[in-house]
């Protein structure tokens, strides 16, 4: 949580850290949208350990500053005019900048420096700074980070958004469902009102209204059937029809515009009656779902779940990560993760490694048991987003049902 | 282009480049769509001059790997399990694959590196791979990367995407104005059909609706009415009605889905009779864009173009960026900057210091002098996307009027 920033500092013996800012126009990164309320805009926060961040911000974007909650420091107390014409490069510049900064703001010691920019320019700019100015050490953290670990374990407030975000994803795949079952069957071919192929993309078209009506950033979802069911990654062919008795992989993971955080959720769905086969594999995975449902504790390792999948899958027949990677079909991927305002955050439940991580009260994190055979046209996953609560009990926050068989109401 | 990029590293003396792509649910950098034709996946991109770009992919994300038309490299080909195994830590088992890919693919000299990744994990594998890696020298660029050089000129397939998103965009800005021009008044506020007023809200998910059936990434555009059209980056308060004789200040940039490809654009309109004050403020825009698009000529300097709108400003008698800065009412910004997969690129039109950019064919930018003056609710801007053909000579690619007062249908 926030509030364990600065022990986390202390732990690294950090005395600062600095969040680069992104171009406003394109998006910000989660350490810049943590700090800030989820602020658009450029500029940079300079939080020194013990004291309230500041936030360094250009007068076009006021509003945006003052919105953050952060102290305010305006870009005006430095003559950026005349720093820029006494340096030869923009990058002398940007160094003279933070020399400003640094003096100004009383910053020295190991400071960590965070923001999602370019590589190619990070790094030019910390070597530049690095050689000129003796007093801070520059430092990088590969994974985990301070921010990182803050952000690993949800407060109230965040995790009040996670539910009202998850609530509003399920009445968009519910709209779904609703616009399959009003179609027609011709042939095996799904079509509408007036006779045309209900597709891909006409289904795509209708999440993403359905999620920007809803005030939620809809990011890419997945819509995938047949063969492209089977490859986890596959997003969907625009201008496939949909067809009965073939799986629909439907995964769906949108940002409310408010509040920045995700919702993540998958549900596999057949139009008209599955094979035999198709019916078995789905099984397998709703069963791996509800037992580790079931079984998750705080205190446990989140790798042993992966563990658990495995054999839970392989005990039913089928090929996992945990004997061959990577792996075309069977259980080809990992069971979950961490997530809140990026999809993907820390809390790795792989086969791979044991990173260490472990469950604890605050943790919000995806579990996505999933099975492919696009050889066979056959892929499943059912995927929930779940809450470990203070008292260690742990809740999906996906209020979406199991039926996945879809009958057509004509 | 391009075709400059094994000559362009030639010049700068670089063996090779490395493009990381982001994680595959995220937006992907400008560089990573540049060299993949735009795919969304996770991923490296490995470059040797004179050689054609690799990619190296997931099995999850091959169709698009194949859709990216490079060489395909699968992970495969590395025992990432065992890499991981043998590595106490994820940076131990990154450095290491690195190693073997330099190793295998014949890696060797001055590395440049790309991808918007998070800057700390960034700072810390680049840190590793410089002590573990002797035979690669990883070198940053701070700006007008190589990449970036390159893509500062577009060739005749990317102008012709540029063409096509201009033309839709303008479709969805006269879309906007016919839904303004359909409204009523009562009193000083437009409302709809029903009597309700027509909030800025409202207009925005018109939009975004408008925006998506045009297969259209709508990002944040600006929609801004009185004093907030008179700071250049507030997005409009989406709950304020919109009122008679006020400048609204439309920017919107769009990115086509199937391109990557940006337009910029900006109209400011008028519902009713705008105030004197407000006329004389758009005309002198207007006279300064109008001068600013005839005046242009390849080979001549980028900064020459922001100095000349200044002066036309000053002779009107506003207040300019290149007496002061920052600068809170008058001129506050600069007159352009390039676009194309990215909404600002390359190619500055900055009053601090001349970069050096010089206009030739190829640039595409965009032109947008603008006047602001939040204590009176006034804020104008008018801004085109221009291209210079290979001829030298420039045009606007934004096929979209100047009538900026609107006069309801009722």
């Amino acid at each position: 949580m926030k509030s364990d920033l600065d022990r986390l500092m202390k732990d690294r013996h950090l005395d600062a850290m600095i969040v680069e800012g992104a171009d406003g126009l394109s998006d910000v990164s989660a350490p810049w949208k943590y700090l800030t309320r989820g602020q658009k805009m450029t500029g940079f926060v300079v939080k020194k350990r013990g004291e309230p961040a500041q936030i360094i911000y250009h007068p076009m974007e006021q509003l945006q500053a003052e919105a953050s909650g952060l102290a305010l420091v305006s870009f005006g107390r430095w003559d950026l005019k005349a720093i820029a014409k006494a340096s030869a490069t923009r990058l002398d510049a940007g160094v003279e900048l933070w020399r400003q900064i640094f003096r100004d703001l009383e910053v020295s010691g190991r400071v960590a420096w965070y923001g999602a920019t370019e590589a190619s320019s990070t790094i030019a700019l910390i070597d530049a700074l690095r050689k000129a100015l003796p007093t801070v050490e520059i430092v990088g953290e590969y994974e985990n980070s301070v921010i990182d670990a803050a952000r690993r374990t949800k407060d109230a407030d965040e995790i009040a958004a996670m539910e009202n975000v998850g609530r509003r994803t399920c009445d968009v795949v519910a709209g779904v469902v609703a616009l399959l079952k009003s179609s027609k069957r011709r042939g095996n071919v799904i079509v509408d009102d007036k006779g045309w192929p209900v597709t891909i993309g006409m289904v795509k078209q209708f999440i993403r209204r359905e999620c920007d009506a809803g005030d939620l950033d809809v990011g890419e979802p997945i819509f995938a059937q047949g063969r492209d069911a089977g490859i986890p990654h596959a997003h969907g062919e625009p201008d496939a029809p949909l067809v009965v008795g073939e799986p629909i992989v439907f995964d769906i993971y949108p940002r409310c515009r408010r509040t920045g955080y995700h919702h993540d959720m998958t549900r596999t769905f057949v139009i008209g009656e599955p094979s035999d086969e198709l019916r078995k594999v789905y099984d397998d995975v709703k069963y791996a779902f509800d037992t580790i449902l079931g079984e998750y504790k705080a205190g446990e390792r989140c790798k042993q779940y992966q563990d658990r999948c495995c054999e839970i899958f392989k005990e039913r027949g089928h090929a996992t990560v945990q004997e061959k990677w990577p792996l075309e079909e069977g259980y080809t991927h990992s069971l979950g993760h961490g997530l809140g305002l990026d999809v993907h955050e820390a809390l790795a439940f792989s086969s791979f490694v044991d990173r260490g991580d472990t469950l604890e009260p605050g943790n919000v994190f995806a579990l996505e048991p999933g099975l492919y055979y696009p050889s066979k046209n056959i892929g499943v996953r059912i995927e929930d987003t779940i809450v470990c609560d203070a008292d260690g009990t742990f809740r999906s926050i996906t209020p979406f049902g199991h039926e996945w068989v879809i009958e057509l109401d004509a």
